[in-house]
């Protein structure tokens, strides 16, 4: 392996695939990054055996070949280049590169390039492409409503549930729920359903300059990949059945309110100051188009009013504060508009305008009257 | 109390003072914010009874009075205030505080006032004062070479030498020293040396405004206490005897070399990711005005070449990456000049220009030649 390339070109591509490098996996070759210099360009790969990523970019190429370098060393090494042309040369017999830049060089010793797992090839019937933009919209607004807990990783996943042109993409830790609707009209009689790790689509956002390209999405056994011009992105799918979303999304209710998404979510983390340590429970009462949150507590009392659009009966609930200002941030819309049912049942959080999102969000059952 | 001030004014307040919060100390009160509502003005103080700071900002003030309240909720709290004016009000009864912000208050249960500690009053014979920006130079030129150790107490402080119309400024950990000399017009007759702990410099340097402004410098027993027109910080004093740090500075040279400070900062760090871990130990090399800074370990080699100015004979060290690089940042000149004695004499380090001030770095013994 034998090619030239400038710092920025590098230093990009080292921070896109280091996302996928395993920081604790005990086989050492999992912190490593590939390097394979093709013809007219290189493509450098890493991956922790869930989630893998390869980045190409053009370069000069002298002799073709490959490497596996440590991440670590050659991360921190790039980013500290100077601004210059940079050589990368490999020594065959034992895997070590040396790397030029001005009148220095350092030469790092490598793994075996053949320990490294190959990346599965984009095989398969299963593909349709989604504009990168609308992904990243999407992905932002369920991805809040992904459960951590890694003991049931079927709510870690978000559902890509695809039929009839169209794609439900949900996400729930059972406490709340997001749900998004986007039409495609390259997804033709394609009828399945994917549950990708929240891991996977919290990466895949950070990919630099995904967002200006349209992402071309392939599905394998067990596997989803993600490609653009640059980037190769492939992930375990989630195995078994997500739960009936349709089902605990109301149909009706008994009160309505419009108002400013900012106005309340600030005010619920400013509550939330004021709440019991761990699960910061506000409650909020509607009248007379003023909605009220409040809290009460042994540290103190807040009490907030903000002007709604109030239409049907006067109402009071408690939620969770962190999860509804998650809810509010996540819409993305200056106006929302929430939707009670009644005291035990999920609030509905909507934007306004023609988009189709909602989140649900179930409200704290209060143990005592005030 | 009652007042009222607006956001930007309180959160530059509480991000001052809360520098000086206990986190840790068993006693509550410690974790607490001092409000004071004077004629005119609110004093707003913190404590965790080694660094006290007070800051004093313009109020309309309806009544006068004082309360303590939690520091988390207060500051947590003023910086997600709207920009609207803000109501303190305390009850006296309670030692609560009833805070109004546009439609909406917040009532933060207080600590007993009288538990709080009094921070001591400036007074003393022996002031002095100095411009905030060299002081703020002054520190950042030093504070590197502080011990983190708490178990050396002495050599966690920088001490600061008062003699003759000049003030000495040293810190030292034992394998760095860093030296600088300032003179004073306002110091007079004054002889006396104060250790100051390197923490509470760390917090002078980052305190809002301090810049642009006198800094009043008064000591007494046992404690020091710098003021500007809002700020008023107080620190316990380091007790012991500093060590002589004069006969550990080498009068002579055999081998100097002038080069960019960034040149060979950037190049250690670079070489720092190939040695070992823990002490990263760089070897450097000069002869025919190139300087070499090379490392070889089993993770790999660097050599980088760095064009010198070159007087006396060629000469190897080594030394570790980390505390060149920290030394040659803190200079703040881009050119510098290193001055060697021997291969176990510490290397001196000196801006190019009129600046009193150099440090000093103990080499390395190397176990095997290579």
């Amino acid at each position: 392996m034998n090619f030239t390339s400038d710092k920025e070109e590098l230093l990009n591509a080292v921070q896109v695939v280091q996302r996928a490098v395993s920081l604790k996996n005990p086989l050492p070759i999992l912190s490593g990054i590939k390097f394979e210099a093709e013809e007219g360009n290189v493509v450098i790969s890493a991956t922790d055996l869930e989630l893998g990523i390869s980045y190409s970019f053009p370069a000069e190429v002298i002799e073709q070949g490959k490497a596996v370098l440590p991440a670590k060393v050659i991360t921190e090494l790039v980013r500290r280049f100077p601004d210059v042309t940079i050589f990368f040369k490999s020594d065959p017999l034992n895997g070590s590169v040396t790397v030029k830049y001005g009148q220095s060089e350092a030469n790092i010793n490598g793994y075996p390039v053949e320990e490294f797992p190959e990346l599965p090839l984009p095989v398969g019937d299963t593909k349709f492409s989604i504009p990168g933009e609308i992904l990243k919209e999407v992905i932002s607004q369920v991805i809040f409503a992904t459960a951590r807990d890694e003991n049931r990783p079927l709510y870690t996943g978000v559902l890509f549930e695809i039929s009839n042109g169209e794609v439900n993409i949900v996400a729930t830790d059972t406490h709340r729920l997001a749900w998004r609707k986007i039409l495609l009209d390259n997804i033709g009689e394609l009828n399945i359903n994917l549950i990708i790790p929240g891991k996977t689509l919290n990466e895949l956002i950070k990919v630099a300059g995904l967002s200006d390209q349209p992402l071309e999405i392939t599905v394998a056994e067990n596997q989803v990949i993600f490609k653009t011009e640059n980037v190769y992105l492939v992930s375990r799918l989630i195995g078994g059945n997500f739960p009936n979303y349709r089902q605990v999304i109301p149909n009706d209710y008994v009160t309505r309110t419009r108002l400013k998404a900012r106005d309340l979510a600030e005010a619920s983390e400013r509550a939330a100051l004021l709440a019991r340590e761990g699960a910061p429970v506000i409650k909020i009462n509607i009248g007379d188009n003023i909605l009220v949150v409040s809290v009460n507590t042994e540290a103190g009392r807040v009490r907030e009013e903000i002007s709604v659009f109030q239409e049907g009966e006067d109402l009071r609930f408690a939620f969770n504060a962190r999860y509804l200002s998650d809810a509010l941030k996540a819409i993305g819309t200056e106006e929302v508009i929430l939707e009670f049912t009644g005291p035990l049942s999920p609030v509905i959080i909507k934007p306004v305008g023609e988009m189709e999102y909602l989140s649900l969000l179930l409200p704290v059952r209060l143990r005592e009257e005030s």
